[in-house]
């Protein structure tokens, strides 16, 4: 299979991949996630290489999963938190990076709350950057394992009717979807309060992405619906109603899915507010694929690190075969 | 061997096990154990797995024994503190073991301020779920850690005195210690402050176990006594007296050491209070076992997450020529 | 090659390393780093060995450079953060030590804000000891990475002449500098404040140390220049001018440089303070070795930690063909 990743060698965000780049990353995901199924979940496709994982923000979640795509590969990682690091020395981001660099690091995952931290390192460092979410930006591996695990419920994202719920304005997760999702030809539907909407989308997206404040009218019809988290502090700054009229007019429950297609899968990002965004009875339902999303998340960030590499792809038989470390037992 | 662990995929608390599991986890401790003697520390067991260590509560010392024991086993580990994790964003502990289960970790060692909190997510996930300390429950681990320490030393269980001295009402320690040694056979004299000693201890573990706050009579012709480290906090309670009154009126010192058996051995929990609950004449004394204890708790964790996998059990002969890996040298 | 650290098994201070020490030391950090221009960059030196990294004060940089130092060795690597530590429910220095002794850990890296730390726990436990810095006392590895540097770009220490600039008073780096260049042989010019000058240099250091306040002495004809990281918090102290004052009286800008030899090096520890200590002009000029200081600092520091074990020197040449783990493709 030729290989799609020429001339990259960052993932900073979906935007700039092209729908191919897309479909064979997930391709590759697919390999990576059988591998689960084993009781020796290991790989040795990185072995001897080193992920920094550089957190300017908390998230367990997104952190801990490139430390286990990571070790799944047999690479080392390496966690550097912003309370703990030289940036309490008042060190700046490129210094930081160029150390990394410097140490012979061959990936820097960075999660920070600046939009484009990560473009700004890329130019300056040979070591692949991976975004694991800039700001208000993007989130690229959230958009590809959401894109993944629809693929894998759906078969196909063509033609499929999506809707976003949320605050998709301020969201870096609805972006890297939005990129994805249109590149790969799904219509889709944003919705929330209007002063949590972007203006502006379907210039940027074209005439398969439309803008919404009526919930009914995104939901109507839906293959999927990506929910999205709400960020509580969002009501400070009057961008949102009370979380109890929120959760009234835009929480996802059981008689709003009802009215989506009846075999419509429900998306989220994680952590949920189970309540405000989401009820727990759509939360813990058939319908929700939200750990599965969880576990695609691994197997996502073990493609994108090995397609980064720009190492021969695997087709999905030769998978099949994909060594593992022997188990040795008495 | 015939593997005892039918049925039996967690360790919630030494309640729940019989005589012959405790053993036989205790048997499976030594070929571990001697592994330490060798330069290459490690086996590949359990390559290939993964260990989330969730601590809710900081404890450096159960966390880094558990580390070491996943490593020494060639697992992968995986640190989740509170303080940095989805909790934060307002998760729950069943949301957040589900998201670990659906990362395919292995195990979950859970250490957490609530009493029951590992049984409440050993029934949501697959994963083997190690109560690590909860609450004023079970710290199950450490009481198996004192009884291999203590049979490494007497040979036996049956029939010996044990002392447990200090704040046994509020200890998951002394309650993990009285359910191993109580299957086991031994007598079990509980002591300290009236206001720190249990109710209805007899009634729960049969007429092998006696309470006193008379240290005297706890002390006298011991075979082991075992010191629990005392909560400062305990004070602001007023459930305590001044600091220099309990090191008076309780502390292990060796005046009251001279009183139990000759050859009578010293534990401790760690970290300790010197001068509160045991002088440092004690605590370094050759009657002390403490810093084998710690020795022995990475080999008891070792077997511990081995034996929950039910893998054939392994005879100390065969452990003798337990596969290492290989040391390669120049 | 005949092994020269017989007798030395911790890592306390270049004071206490003979001139053969440090130079078998600093030619064993040259085939380590070979191995970072590989894809596999690990070799089983120390595969089932334990690195314990105490760190009692935040410092990425060294953290970072011994964790990887370890890992590319394949040993396994333990962090103990004050923060989080037992340190915290009052136990002593000695106290963790011993536990991580009787834990079977092989190294401790230790981080510590009193002078004199690592020897004392070196007295007390049968780990290698490694001094990570020790408050105003020694930080040998950056001594040791930094005659590394100096002698990659020169090809010699004996006769040059090495400025050090800054608070030379307080500095763990200056001393190990100062031992390490003089016990090679250099001409070392100390310079920075009066308030910031230590007393006594040449009765410790013999005549080829010499103190200054005039910076324009300290760096005429200098061979290379090593700039310290200026401590904000001095200023607070009453020991430092302004940051603008000193600046411009003690910072290194091109100007400065200009009057040094033409080929003159310059190196600094970081995280550098740019604008105060340093320009940017000159940290990322072409003289500049700053980020060439990190990449040895991982091989020095993989240097010390097999030098410590005993095990039989690698030559150059050997070097060469240092055993790496092959690298595994589909």
């Amino acid at each position: 299979m030729k290989h799609t990743n020429e001339n990259v060698s960052h993932l900073l965000g979906l935007e700039y991949l092209t729908r191919l780049q897309i479909e064979q990353i997930i391709d590759q995901a697919r390999p990576m996630k059988q591998l689960f199924t084993r009781t020796v979940k290991k790989v040795p496709l990185l072995r001897g290489r080193s992920v920094a994982l550089v957190f300017f923000e908390p998230s367990t979640r997104t952190r801990t999963s490139f430390e286990l795509a990571a070790k799944r590969l047999s690479a080392d990682t390496l966690s550097v938190a912003a309370s703990t690091s030289s940036v309490q020395k008042g060190e700046s981001l490129i210094d930081t990076a160029k150390t990394l660099e410097a140490m012979k690091t061959d990936f820097i995952v960075l999660r920070h709350a600046a939009s484009g931290a990560p473009h700004l390192i890329a130019r300056e460092v040979k070591c692949h950057v991976v975004n694991a979410g800039d700001g208000q930006h993007e989130h690229p591996t959230q958009g590809l394992l959401d894109t993944f695990t629809i693929l894998e419920k759906k078969k196909r994202i063509e033609g499929l009717k999506v809707a976003i719920l949320g605050d998709v304005a301020h969201s870096r997760v609805a972006r890297s979807n939005l990129w994805a999702l249109s590149k790969l030809g799904a219509h889709v539907a944003v919705c929330g309060p209007e002063t949590l909407l972007p203006k502006g989308l379907p210039e940027i997206f074209g005439p398969n992405v439309t803008v919404t404040s009526k919930i009914d009218e995104a939901i109507k019809d839906a293959d999927v619906i990506n929910v999205l988290r709400i960020q509580l502090e969002r009501q400070k700054e009057n961008l949102m109603p009370s979380v109890r009229e929120y959760a009234e007019i835009f929480g996802l429950n059981s008689q709003r899915l009802a009215t989506a297609k009846r075999d419509c899968i429900v998306l989220h990002p994680g952590p949920m507010n189970r309540g405000v965004e989401i009820t727990s009875e759509v939360a813990d339902s058939h319908q929700s694929v939200i750990l599965e999303q969880v576990t695609n998340g691994i197997a996502v960030r073990m493609s994108v690190l090995y397609w980064l590499t720009g190492s021969p792809m695997m087709t999905v038989q030769k998978a099949k075969t994909l060594p593992s470390e022997s188990e040795q037992l008495l």
